[in-house]
């Protein structure tokens, strides 16, 4: 392969390289990248992506070294792809472990953050904690590396009709455990109650025909459970008045015993709690169940592509101090572990560093490239693990996995979705983001132990003091090589860049021999497959402009 | 134990079972199994369960032989619990394995149904298909068992919001597979924009205070992504104009890929096709995700509790004739492996044999039983395992596990939770009930499955076809010693219980020595749950009686 000449027109034998840097001078990368399929070239069909084509073997490829900075997914990724087509690729990494934001957490991990709090996890064997990703969408890339890999997966459950919903200064319904099921049946018993109302009152005459209206009526009757009252009258007669749905005071059984149902909340008193607005969270595009997760941990991703692409490839302790494109291609000096100054010089550089670390990197970068670098900020989240003997969730709660919404500083707790009823489990005792992160990250490890118990025994009581065996939290805003859980464009939410942002557009595109990528540089922020994805826009592009230009 | 003697008042040291003996004829069951517990004599607390203790062991079980007609779940979990006290348990089981309706199919199962259809699965090793039972809901005693037999268990997932509706006949919908995600997207947001709509025009005045219209308002906007027009009127304004929440029609990628959302389906024709009238699934008491699955076959289940009881106490291939109280006991005739009928003579006898089967089965119950006997009916259902050689909901249509929902006899397709990313699967293309399942339980497999494609075909394309291996189907109605997929006491929807049917409370009392155990005696009835359930409350009756009496 690769060595096959093109047999050209009447001045005889060209080689590829010759038509396609042609092609790519006269016509463009994309005309150049329509040449090089139609020449059989570069298309490796990859299961589960249309737009994808991962290059192919080349003579082109195999003569050019590329120096990648970071070994987590975005650079892994560009690794992996690019030694498809046979590129020499390092990597030089600034953590002793790969993976980046993708952190599996075991007994004996040992982490010293930037303020200085060192802690060493001390989990069961078997015991894990994905501190940074934790779950892939059925639509994300990442599966297909998955299957691409070989790497088991197994459902990771986010919405649980048995979480609850928990909330404190919110009236009547503060400080209530409110499952999930119950305060949707009750919610959608209302929603379903007033619209039938206003149905039947004629408000929507304007809007929908009979037929419409009537259609209407028969689909709310049975989504929001809910029934015309005894008078029967047309107006306003629809009623919710509580539902299975909700949970049962007393379960159906065998025998005499079929169950007993409870009175709904107030309708007042569930908006006033504000439930409903996490209802949304399970259509989301990327949150919709079912989601996944590899089978042993997040990690198993991270190995998998580092046994790919060559363990050997990968240098790790080696923090990057200068980037510099020169006339012939491109220099990295880095640290090495031995702690002198070492150099890298390659073709061309893939930097996944994040923008708020890689704008204080020395680099002969444009003026535009380093303001574009100052544009995203990062956002602030945290994570910690609590490993209990008792997996007292599953046993007294029946909460198989799954998150509860509360409105305290731990914002999220989060079940786990794997080693069901096992001796024990490690849940997400907190999972928070922006100033509820920075409240806790800014604590030493030990203070935010006790302010998330003391939060966390609000909601499930005093076992999660007594069964607790150990913990070990993150903050990702406090992590060294990371300092931040992902980045935003707009300061906040969303986190997406807005259309046509040009600081955005300025780092798709390479400055000299260095190019970008990153989850930040993809609309699927603080996902893999951000990562994923900005990694093959990446290796197209330069792949893409080895062949045109040799 | 149980040999220990009860200290009694001023006549001396009298027998526990001489006191509960006396109990029990002057207060009735109930204080006696309070009296049991004061003595500490019953209570061995069951993980998850807060009503349920096994019965302890005791001497006077050890001396009682229970024959128990049956290995289904109910008979099963019977003899599972009863040997936990030591009473003497022998099974009869009309077929040639155990489990009943739970019925894990691999390569090699044969099965004749009542019509001689005979069918051989020729599966690919370590494929299975579960002909019966599939799932288990987080509140059901089914997962207790689980935790106590050590069956690991994974997530089934029903709801999946990349699967489809797809339904004919219904207007400008009809024949489009529509996304379970587009399809609740489009109505939430209707319906939101409607209530928002009827809000703002002050329909709702009369039920609701200002605040909680501001707040209902605030909800509505988040819950069904919409918005205020431009004009942005109190009147009306509201509008629902498409969602990332529906999907993309080009998906968000990484560069320049922001995605692109399409327009939503009117929903006029939404309502017309009905497609509404699923999503109540996903809140029901017993559907609400996570459910669960053991891993490699609902039958391991029923091997766990063989492997409890002792292989050797069931005799299978033994099919009761007949069915006698006598003076001392029972007496159970039935026929023997080689052909000659047997008699099995016990104490007791709990009958597990379907009620549509049991009423014809030759026993001197009494008139009432036999009358209640009578009283439910079977409802049909069936299933059909198809193998591909290809994953191709998972690799060409984003589908991991969950249900598409169809009017087509078909009724529902469900795609394999487990296995994901592997070589090969089985989807079972229609799960049916009633007069589908009927249609299609009347012709012979070959034909079932060649209505099935067709119908499959319309929904998945020619690949239905085309990638098949093999394929294996059930009519529950027609299968010997089933005849049905379960029963309903109202002679269709809902199957359980009137409130006070007296046919029902018939059967959970003992007809002479026999008690009547099985999930039609639930109120959960379809469940292994229920037959769980319902021999926890025949095992504790009986064991309450033998203390008393003896």
């Amino acid at each position: 392969m690769g060595r096959t000449r093109f047999r050209g027109g009447p001045e005889g034998p060209v080689t590829r390289r010759q038509l396609l840097s042609a092609v790519g001078i006269t016509g463009g990368a994309g005309a150049l990248y329509y040449a090089m399929g139609a020449l059989g070239l570069t298309l490796t069909a990859t299961a589960g992506s249309s737009a994808y084509h991962a290059p192919r073997q080349s003579e082109l490829a195999r003569g050019k070294r590329v120096v990648i900075i970071g070994a987590g997914i975005a650079g892994l990724a560009c690794a992996y792809e690019l030694r498809k087509a046979g590129y020499n690729c390092v990597l030089l990494e600034a953590r002793a472990r790969p993976g980046g934001r993708v952190w599996t957490v075991r007994d004996g991990t040992v982490e010293t953050d930037l303020d200085g709090n060192k802690q060493v996890a001390r989990f069961a064997p078997g015991q894990y904690m994905d501190a940074g990703a934790t779950r892939i969408s059925q639509n994300m890339v990442t599966l297909d590396y998955c299957r691409e890999l070989g790497v088991p997966i197994q459902v990771f459950t986010t919405q649980n009709a048995n979480c609850y919903y928990f909330a404190e200064g919110v009236g009547p319904l503060s400080g209530k455990a409110i499952r999930h099921r119950t305060g949707k049946a009750d919610l959608y018993g209302y929603v379903a109650e007033l619209l039938a109302k206003a149905t039947s009152q004629g408000a929507l005459d304007q809007y929908l025909t009979d037929q419409d209206q009537e259609m209407l009526l028969e689909f709310l009757s049975d989504w929001g459970d809910i029934d015309t009252t005894s008078d029967g009258k047309k107006e306003g007669g629809w009623k919710y008045s509580g539902s299975p749905r909700r949970g049962y005071v007393e379960p159906p059984g065998a025998g005499e015993r079929s169950g007993r149902v409870g009175d709904p909340y107030p309708l007042s008193d569930l908006l006033r709690a504000r439930l409903g607005f996490r209802f949304s969270d399970e259509f989301d595009y990327d949150e919709a169940m079912p989601l996944f997760q590899p089978i042993g941990g997040m990690d198993r991703i991270v190995r998998a592509l580092v046994d790919a692409i060559g363990a050997h490839r990968i240098t790790y302790e080696a923090p990057v101090r200068s980037i510099r494109t020169t006339g012939t291609g491109v220099e990295v000096v880095f640290d090495s572990p031995d702690g002198k100054p070492r150099r890298e010089l390659a073709d061309y550089c893939i930097c996944t560093v994040p923008p708020q670390i890689l704008k204080d990197i020395p680099a002969n970068f444009s003026k535009a490239v380093r303001e574009a670098l100052r544009a995203p900020t990062p956002v602030s989240a945290g994570k910690m693990g609590l490993q209990y003997r008792r997996r007292w969730w599953e046993e007294d709660d029946r909460i198989y996995g799954g998150v509860t919404y509360t409105n305290l500083d731990l914002t999220l707790v989060e079940y786990p979705s794997w080693g069901y009823q096992g001796d024990r489990g490690i849940i997400h005792g907190y999972y928070n983001f922006n100033d509820e992160a920075e409240r806790y990250g800014n604590m030493p490890p030990a203070e935010r132990l006790t302010r998330a118990l003391q939060q966390l025994e609000r909601i499930h009581g005093a076992k999660v003091r007594t069964e607790l065996e150990s913990s070990f939290s993150v903050a990702w805003q406090k992590t060294r090589y990371s300092q931040g859980g992902w980045v935003s464009w707009q300061g906040g939410d969303p986190v997406g860049p807005r259309e046509g942002d040009p600081q955005f557009a300025r780092l798709l595109k390479p400055d000299g021999k260095v190019y970008f990528a990153g989850d930040y540089l993809s609309h699927l922020i603080g996902w893999q497959a951000g990562a994923f994805l900005s990694a093959r826009e990446v290796v197209t592009d330069l792949h893409t402009r080895v062949l045109a230009t040799g």
